[in-house]
């Protein structure tokens, strides 16, 4: 089995929550306040940045070449790519370049970035990847089940959000993820460490499901 | 003026909600249910070790030998004294030493830990202490508040815990930090980045309400 | 004055060793023995690696996005061309990939690899810049006295290696990370931390000659 | 076979070059010049500092309070009892604290130190203890076989450096070591990885050697 599938079958109760939270069904069918989802977004992108040091943080922590590319990949998604998106999509709804970037950090913000970060540095990759899973992967799995549900219609103001992670390009990222987390596995893991592994992604997981409880929060 | 006493005057709101939050005014008056101070406790628990992690972070950080002893000083007061001190107080309630070690960490716990953590290793030895300073000298300065109020009282079920950080070795624990940080402004603080140091002062302070906050959800 | 400027004319015996070593004036004439240069080579290969992880560590100490992409310049440069460049080079001479990547770490490697990630990651990202300075400026001005006094002929077996660090391209990559680093600078730097700053950039000029010294005592 | 014997047995050469180099040899039979062993002891003191530092380093590393405490013993017995001895013993031949504490350090002193402390950092516990191990372990054995041969004797200038290694305290510091590197390979260890850990153990060796050489070369 996949190191993936069996951190999500042992962590089923805070995956559930995570990737059926209210905020995501309110997303899928349209119904998510604007307000929350702008809040959402501009934090967002402070998390990315954030994520990023994280990726990088997996560059430095890699063992082999090949594990440094994969970090890279990361890396340059975010910095090269993902944070315009987020400044575009926010433009369109009337937010500017500096009111995102001067935006203050949100608590659920912090948590999650910050944990992500400790994990890696006081662990080794394997630990950083799996703090790095519930986002990752979780994101893919959000997206193609609202986009099999056809959420993704002309009608839903989030359709451009639900494409993008619905995408091949994303689904194809999350599953290398999966299996550069595999291959890791492959050499360090043992089953006296799994509960400490297994106990990361609970963890991320609970921190994924507080960042959309956030957004739901910004309700004016 | 002390570096410590320009941050709390520039971070006034949040020093202030952190301060005179209102868990510290319920265990100022004796009235904060038993419920909400044990979870504090447990959580607390839980936060020590983290902060042990940040203290040794903070020996790994010194350019200095001096630097290295006061940073050791901080390790050895919560491994050496401070956990016992947790176990035996919930002791005195019924708590078992498993029952708190096994305790899963709450978000406001992780938020604090990991953020100080990671401040203090992408930073320098100053961004550490002033993202450590917020706990460090802000229980000295809530021990002597309430103390001078009179609330460390024979009738206050709390009164250990205000006698504990209103004690002198406490109140010169506190000074000697404030003292230290100085020393280090002194060699590396620039007023262009300042504004850094006051955001990760800021942001302390509003990690610590959280974790107050977190102690009043715990009524039941 | 720029801060690398000020570095080298306060570390100037330690430069004048580094840059016009004995490994650099037989590299210009073209009488390095081939296997000093080799060996040389190799190892150069194996310190990318880990320049690859210095800068990668630039990127999670960066303050600001402006400064991630800078870091992230250094890293692709490595790992998305110099490293190729390396093998290639070494095809040239009868080297395989697989003899390249497994060839041990010497200890000049070890040593100065480490020293600056250790550097990196104890300070801030001054303290990284500072280690890295001398490697990134120092080629390109050894490339540019090289080629000024006309070694860049085409009867020196090492053209190309003096072409490379004599090229518009690098000469830029160089005086953007100078320009960088006196941003950096600008922020966070004060004269009682200089002599710190001074003993990093020092220290890497001297793990720089013996890198050199390295490569000559290759000869077989 | 615990893990030490296994790395042992696998870096047979580079441990032996290393615990039967020439300068332990001459420091065993009383010979080695006072001016080897004062350089020796000056590197030794710069040594400890930075080991002190990857002790603090095992400390933020511990996933567990019990292997904090283990790294605080590390860092307590240097900060606190090791480095005054050295301070000590030094004074005997004439050289004051400023002479200490000011001298530069030698490449192989920073090269063994940084090396350490960045396998620490970015692997993980077990990375750290197995870069650590031939330091600590190994002056055990070096300890033990002269004190067998009978070179703590009176006439020996050296004496006193022997008896200390050799001493029942620092070898139970050193088995309890190897023991607490046991408890994490039991829980961390699998056979893809030991080759990783085993080149960190040999390299370690190799820099311990090198510590040596630089003793001997010290020779006015």
């Amino acid at each position: 089995m996949k190191l993936f599938e069996r951190l999500k079958a042992d962590a089923a109760p805070q995956w559930a929550d995570y990737t059926q939270h209210d905020f995501v069904e309110q997303l899928g069918d349209g119904k998510l306040p604007l307000e929350c989802f702008k809040h959402y977004l501009v934090q967002d992108y402070l998390f990315l940045i954030q994520f990023a040091r994280a990726y990088a943080l997996g560059i430095y922590k890699s063992p082999r070449v090949a594990d440094m590319r994969m970090s890279l990949e990361g890396v340059k998604a975010i910095l090269d790519v993902e944070l315009e998106l987020h400044i575009e999509l926010c433009g369109k709804w009337g937010m500017s370049r500096d009111e995102i970037e001067q935006a203050p950090e949100d608590t659920p913000t912090m948590a999650y970035t910050r944990f992500v970060l400790d994990a890696g540095m006081s662990g080794d990759l394997l630990d950083l990847q799996a703090a790095l899973a519930p986002c990752v992967i979780g994101y893919a799995e959000i997206g193609r089940q609202l986009s099999a549900k056809g959420c993704d219609n002309d009608t839903n103001p989030y359709q451009r959000w639900i494409q993008e992670y619905s995408s091949e390009a994303y689904q194809s990222l999350a599953n290398d993820f999966s299996s550069w987390m595999d291959g890791t596995a492959d050499d360090v893991m043992t089953e006296r460490r799994y509960p400490r592994v297994l106990s990361l992604f609970e963890k991320a997981c609970r921190l994924e499901s507080d960042f959309w409880q956030m957004g739901l929060r910004a309700k004016v």
